[in-house]
């Protein structure tokens, strides 16, 4: 079932392309198909007949649907399984150790690439924000729910609107108060509110 | 001086262009020096340039440079005038305040769709980015500065990113947790949070 992906990776001769570039055009393919259908209407097949290779091939460099999506946008991924891992561990004190791994993310050059990069375009273009929409509603938010008092997606996609904002004002847009405060004021500025937010009273029936 | 625009306004024959399609091209140049330049290093003249029309017909259309940039940009033009305002009428319960009027804005249809233009690009396009920041830097913080108690530009930056991050959930990404929320369970809900960041104690030295 391989063949066809493998044939044209392996070939020494003229047409040869190499893994490197076969994987990079899968991964595009499973971004735009992740961002047009989402995550549940996007199918390995669907993606391999995108890229022009064979599904098995996809299942060959990748594994599974879920290892193509975390591969595809592996910063979401990244943040799938640090939330829940962070919440799990106790919900005191979980708003600042949420704000500080996502500032975290961020400070590092090269996550930080990528994270812009992401933002960008999930703004930037509506179909892209399908993409970061079907990670939070269908990924993010059922591995959450039982580790939040109701209502827990109000609750944590508040938690998550807080740490976007920052991350548009401090890393996106620059504005030089935000850009140049000191790590730590923000995540004790911060922290309280994604807190509340996971875990307070909100101040209104809902 | 604003003869070669009026002339090319008024003529009922063929070159003729008329008083709306000048604005607009007057207003396109803004928004382009404004977005290169930032506010400060824009001047009547270089748009004018831009433009190709004489600076004094943008004086008699647009007034000052003020005026010009608030027709450029209605929508940020608008804040800058409505958040020093809020502010002033009192800090107590500035924050839920603060949120209603900025959700408003967001609720009504016409508004939204130019506040949605404006934030698709300004995070989408680097260069847009510089005009947002510009607008915030050299325009609100000044404004609200006097209002709030120290650190005031660290306060209000993160009351802009608390609002700006839920209009990133709600209207951008329309994640449904928060699109799908009563309008007065967000400001319940966030305009506490928007309260500590304008006055409360934010939990370390600055």
């Amino acid at each position: 079932m391989a063949q066809a992906g493998k044939r044209r990776d392996a070939g020494p001769g003229g047409r040869r392309r190499g893994p490197t570039r076969t994987r990079e055009q899968i991964l595009d393919a499973a971004r735009e198909q992740f961002a047009a259908l989402g995550y549940g209407g996007a199918t390995i097949r669907g993606i391999a007949g995108r890229a022009g290779v064979d599904p098995a091939l996809i299942h060959h460099f990748f594994g599974s649907k879920d290892d193509l999506f975390a591969a595809a946008l592996p910063l979401p991924a990244e943040l799938i399984s640090a939330v829940p891992a962070l919440l799990a561990e106790g919900l005191d004190g979980a708003g600042v150790r949420l704000v500080r791994h996502y500032l975290g993310l961020w400070e590092d050059a090269t996550t930080r690439r990528a994270m812009l990069a992401m933002v960008r375009s999930s703004v930037g273009h509506e179909e892209a924000g399908h993409l970061l929409r079907e990670f939070i509603a269908a990924r993010l938010l059922p591995r959450t729910a039982a580790l939040l008092p109701a209502p827990a997606e109000l609750r944590m996609t508040l938690a998550m609107s807080s740490l976007s904002g920052l991350a548009l004002g401090r890393y996106v847009l620059e504005v030089p108060a935000l850009r140049d405060a000191d790590l730590e004021v923000l995540v004790a500025s911060v922290g309280p509110s994604v807190q509340r937010y996971l875990t307070g009273d909100l101040g209104a029936e809902h």
